[in-house]
């Protein structure tokens, strides 16, 4: 089942309590893509950098089986770069730097052996390149999921919202889903989020855990308590490519099928936080992921409990 | 299987973005009682109250099966009070008034028909006052379960130090968490709590459900979802009631049926928040809350998702 991934691929330098980073791999596309690859082949990478990338991980992509045919390389740009600072409850950021650069005219290319994929994960980009992305696919696919962030809908709330309106899977925090509803408590955000568009509705919530909402159905996985959160860059992204990865992987849409994405979403990135950027997502086995899939399944499992 | 409550019968004055209310009937041994009540026969309550105390109340009590024989009545005294109001986000409020009044020099009486209670669940009280209840039982009892907060870690640490070494279960919140052990992660916080006494712990944390850890064992109840939450007051010993009364209504103190009683008490919790003070856990039915245990097992229920 192919998968088509729109998103950043970029540079960041990250400061945590626990280090520093020189410019690493980032990205949402980079995140989303390794951490989907655990699950379907190939993903189909549409995303543009500079001529200053990191040719290394192009070549763990492809031994990924992730493609790059459509990252657009401008020889003569830079990559977009971020550089954020985590404070010490490593639940908020602040941003020290952004240059768009190569990301500030960016106009998506689908190379014509990503036509017809069946899945599409839209990363947080400019809602307007998520739509042109949308339109420039000859077949709609049976699943597109959006990922967003606060930042559009500060600047660019009526594109956000037509975007929407072409989606079926919506992913975003707890702290986006009641700016972008205007309501306090997330079962009343979701209707009104899914009344302007998406049919599902995932709300993240960090070390809470994440809900997925659809029609009146609500599921809520945990996130696994960890010892150690070393960097949280990248983890809503994992989560994302976790997600649409294993969907991807069984064909299936249904909510019971989301359900099960959510967790695998969820254990990937909690891969994810324990390194640096990247490092953990690039060489999982198929072992650990199992076996921490099942530790979500066992953090909330209880025999029946009503008598 | 008998189980006894020691904690303050008060009253409160709230105000929520709903509304507010004139001296309503609150304290921690009122909500846990009245939530244990659901559970198992007789609730043995140990507390004080003034002459002013609200005998509508006391009749309620009795009617559920409370027992108020260890709830002196200080006839020319008031009755402890506490005001406070919530901000917008209902997780943050601010203490407008609190007169400790008969709490100020309470001083526990067990009568003889509570001697031999297999469960003892502590209130939030100064902790020597806790640590009173605990000598003056004549036999120790099967599980002892504690509850406090940051006031007392502010201002009588090393009290609480000791009695936390005599109980089997401590309730706190996260933030009491991290700040009694100086652990911003939960699991490092945990270790290190448990390491001062009790060999099972349980970390509230409010919309975001509630942790249990004993050992290396985590387990995790989500918080229900909910459209309104009207009134947070009482929250916490609901869910600290409802979890002691489960495990007195079974006698069974394993880990896999403290799960189940953290289902219990979240749900029990889940009913209190809908209306103001203690008005929603006056009479509840077996149905609904067997309908809500079941809202909360379907919230994380999920197919065996390792294949």
């Amino acid at each position: 089942m192919s998968l088509t991934v729109v998103g950043s691929m970029a540079f960041d330098a990250l400061e945590t309590p626990f280090g520093k980073t020189d410019k690493i791999v980032g990205g949402a596309a980079t995140y989303i893509s390794l951490s989907a690859s655990y699950f379907v082949k190939p993903v189909n990478v549409v995303s543009v950098v500079g001529g200053d990338f990191d040719q290394d991980h192009i070549k763990l992509m492809h031994e990924r089986n992730i493609s790059t045919e459509g990252v657009q390389v401008k020889e003569n740009e830079k990559s977009f770069f971020w550089s954020g600072r985590y404070f010490n409850d490593m639940n908020s950021r602040e941003t020290l730097v952004t240059e768009l650069n190569v990301l500030g005219d960016f106009d998506p290319i689908i190379p014509a052996s990503y036509q017809g994929c069946e899945f599409l994960m839209l990363g947080n980009l400019a809602p307007q390149v998520q739509k042109t992305v949308i339109e420039r696919l000859t077949r709609r696919p049976k699943l597109v999921v959006m990922d967003t962030m606060n930042f559009w809908m500060d600047i660019a709330l009526e594109e956000l919202k037509e975007t929407m309106k072409l989606v079926d899977v919506l992913s975003i925090n707890d702290e986006e889903a009641r700016q972008l509803s205007g309501e306090y408590s997330l079962v009343k955000a979701a209707k009104k989020i899914m009344a302007m568009g998406p049919k599902f509705l995932i709300i993240k919530k960090g070390e809470h855990g994440a809900l997925l909402f659809n029609e009146d159905k609500i599921f809520f996985a945990p996130a696994l308590p960890l010892e150690e959160v070393f960097d949280p860059t990248g983890a809503g992204d994992t989560f994302a490519g976790g997600f649409i990865g294993y969907i991807a992987s069984t064909g299936d849409i249904s909510f019971e099928n989301m359900k099960r994405a959510v967790i695998h979403g969820s254990a990937l990135a909690s891969f994810c936080v324990e390194k640096f950027g990247t490092e953990r997502l690039k060489n999982l086995s198929q072992e650990e992921i199992d076996a921490r899939v099942q530790q979500f399944v066992n953090l909330v499992a209880v025999d029946t409990v009503v008598q």
